[in-house]
């Protein structure tokens, strides 16, 4: 089919859209390793985990050999109201670099979360009411999370409690909001509403919190609240499992017009949306049926891909929860205060983790001011204004894109823009203003995090 | 066709997208009253308008005979990038309010200005562009018309002067981040670049501002600097008829699946949504050929249709503009400060006051809180969070739904869905912390406001 057919955007029909998710650990030869209880080393099972997770969710997480995991109809239903997302020509883009490369972008920021965690959001929240659950814990930094993770318990009457680092509760009032107006309750972090939240703050008092503090004091209260149980928008198996929507449908909209990509992008903090788009693909260039060059882009500020460890490590400050195996800087990782743009948690998604450690990926570290810059072309040519994470995505296809104007290779690059802006115009407004930084971490700063690293029975 | 049948979103493919825009004039009666010369009381013609207006956007305002414009293809690959906009099936509010009417929005929000603006912007953008023009001056209130043409000026490579009312300019920092992002300059306004702008400053200094005195800086600027135009997001003819692909498109999509309204409902400020999304049914209803109510929803706090003299008034504070015959309050009537649904503007569209005084379409006024409750409940069903001024709509329409409740019809109903409230989160603080309030001005005021309507030959 020519290039000239091609619309500006593909949306899928609805009868279209994925019924089942994929799970891309079926057609992984090495699994990605099992989550180990801190205390014991053990690898923890279903039972181990009921304190903490839905059960149906466990089940989900644990689950390494079924390729098709069946969508439930409510959660189609909901899905329907925001999906199918578009995929994206990007005309104007490949017309302002003059570049043969034909560029699509999977655009996940069309709904009031304003990123593709909603995906995920809602079947958590689904398998919660299903359960008989009274309500949700979580955490949230830059506030995506969060804002899904109520929209679905609204829609779904679920109560949800939610820990938002305190510096963006301070810095990002109309996040707050938002899920405020979607009926969630928010509580800066640390608080003293928990006892992990109490020792943090006697023993770091004028903290501004992190990601992983957020995180210890949602499962203290999932844990020690009847009818709740934690729920998590990145990093775990059963996340990368809901995304896989993202790619699924991604997939189909290609297969449409008989487009076959070569080079496939994605932002990459936890692995939420990396996993999730690029999942089909993965799964065929697993089972040996076509190759891609698959490319996770990081901030050079925080690089878990391009320099952490391969390791065992635990996913909160605060070392209640279990070990996760992954690329990882360290829970005692934090990034400069001055990196805007999103992304800044220490590890990595295990299966992702595994993926890279076995060649099947490739990773890329940029830095922030070049991030801003492809995000403000990206917004003028394009029309939306993207996340400071989604742009990190932008950044490195640009890259490809215009190393195809140098060979003349007519390329197709396809990249996940996994959400709007709108909320992080202060960081905007910092690049506007000429005044953002490049910080990257010293090898001796990630060396004394590394230092700290648990120890792990057969892990060097 | 079957309601089974109907999915939750109608989108028209790119090639069922409108290729020219419909100008309701044609099939009007009594036209609209042709805009005057503030000092002379004469007709303003082509000539007279030229020092203010792009001349192709002056023939456009002064068309009340063709019925058809075709839209250039430089715009209609714009509208590309963003459109055709969904039109939703409300099932969930449907379910949520166990009503048997079907109701439908036309969703404008998917885009970066976060509204239905840039559906103007462009093509205002690109007359200027084609006239050689150098840029555009504009004045923007809660900043979803300066955003819209800030994209549509970054698009096309043109200047860009914003003039912001400067509470908003204060308030709403994160608008004029994006605004900058898009390459315009954004000035709070009064301010000391103009010479009404000092006027207005030494009469009342430590004003906040407002609509009519940032109208009349941009005017001055445009008109008294070599390569500028003034161009105006509301009210004017020219933009009801770009506007008009809001209904062309809502309109073959509901043909699509045999689906024919019984009430539309569109929220009203200047008119530029309701214009737009109702214009094609308005042809119909015009021509004898179907009938529709047709509801036009304001806020109680700013009540020009329903409240109002249909008269000619100044459309700015400064009375540099020339003189338009419509609904107003008084270029002088200011709505309460804590009146937070945007719609604030004194005057509307002189085609749809013109259509409202020949009894084509209804008015009603909704009070503030009710606003946001729609709201509120809006967003927890529908997902969506909407902008106040489409809330006001989305009231309206549920209050019809509620009726339907009682009476036991299916009425099919119709609203637009102007645009999302993602920078109006501080009205939303307001409303989460019960702190709105539901000032109505009294007839003492507008009372007052009236007596100081311009004096115009033949009119009392």
């Amino acid at each position: 089919m020519s290039t000239e057919q091609i619309p500006y955007k593909i949306y899928l029909s609805e009868n279209e859209m994925p019924t089942s998710w994929y799970n891309v650990r079926a057609d992984m030869k090495n699994k990605p390793a099992p989550l180990l209880n801190p205390g014991t080393g053990q690898p923890m099972g279903y039972e181990d985990l009921r304190p903490v997770f839905c059960d149906e969710l466990i089940r989900q997480e644990l689950d390494n050999d079924d390729r098709e995991i069946p969508i439930p109809q409510e959660i189609r239903d909901f899905y329907k109201m925001y999906r199918p997302s578009p995929l994206v020509r990007a005309y104007c883009l490949e017309k302002k670099l003059q570049t043969p490369a034909k560029i699509y972008y999977k655009f996940e920021g069309n709904n009031t979360s304003g990123s593709h965690k909603l995906n995920s959001a809602i079947a958590q929240a689904y398998y919660a009411k299903q359960q008989g659950l009274k309500g949700v814990t979580t955490e949230t930094g830059a506030g995506q999370w969060g804002t899904a993770l109520s929209m679905a318990c609204a829609y779904l009457g679920l109560d949800c409690k939610v820990y938002m680092v305190k510096v963006s509760y301070e810095q990002k009032p109309f996040r707050r909001e938002v899920m405020r107006t979607y009926g969630a309750s928010v509580t800066p972090s640390p608080s003293d509403t928990t006892a992990i939240g109490r020792k943090i703050l006697a023993e770091h008092p004028g903290t501004t919190g992190s990601l992983g503090c957020a995180i210890s004091e949602a499962v203290e209260v999932a844990t020690s609240t009847p009818g709740y149980r934690y729920v998590l928008g990145s990093v775990l198996n059963q996340v990368l499992l809901h995304q896989s929507v993202i790619g699924l449908e991604t997939k189909a909209a290609l297969d449409k017009y008989g487009i076959v990509p070569d080079i496939i992008i994605g932002c990459a903090g936890g692995g939420s949306n990396l996993g999730g788009l690029i999942s089909p693909f993965m799964g065929e260039k697993l089972r040996g049926e076509r190759d891609y060059r698959i490319i996770a882009v990081e901030p050079a500020s925080c690089p878990s891909f391009t320099r952490g460890r391969f390791a065992y490590d635990f996913c909160d400050t605060g070392m209640v929860c279990p070990l996760a195996k992954m690329y990882t800087l360290g829970s005692s990782f934090i990034p400069a205060p001055n990196h805007a743009g999103g992304l800044r948690y220490h590890g990595m998604s295990s299966i992702l983790s595994q993926l890279y450690h076995d060649g099947y990926m490739e990773a890329v570290a940029v830095e922030q001011t070049k991030v801003f810059e492809a995000a403000e072309l990206f917004a003028r040519v394009e029309g939306i204004l993207p996340a400071p994470e989604s742009s990190h995505a932008i950044r490195a296809a640009i890259d490809e894109a215009l190393k195809c104007r140098e060979t003349g290779e007519e390329k197709t690059i396809v990249f996940g823009l996994t959400g709007t802006g709108y909320f992080d115009l202060v960081a905007y407004e910092k690049f506007n203003n000429g005044e953002m930084s490049d910080y990257i971490p010293t090898d001796a700063e990630l060396e004394a995090s590394f230092a700290k690293l648990p120890h792990v029975p057969g892990q060097e």
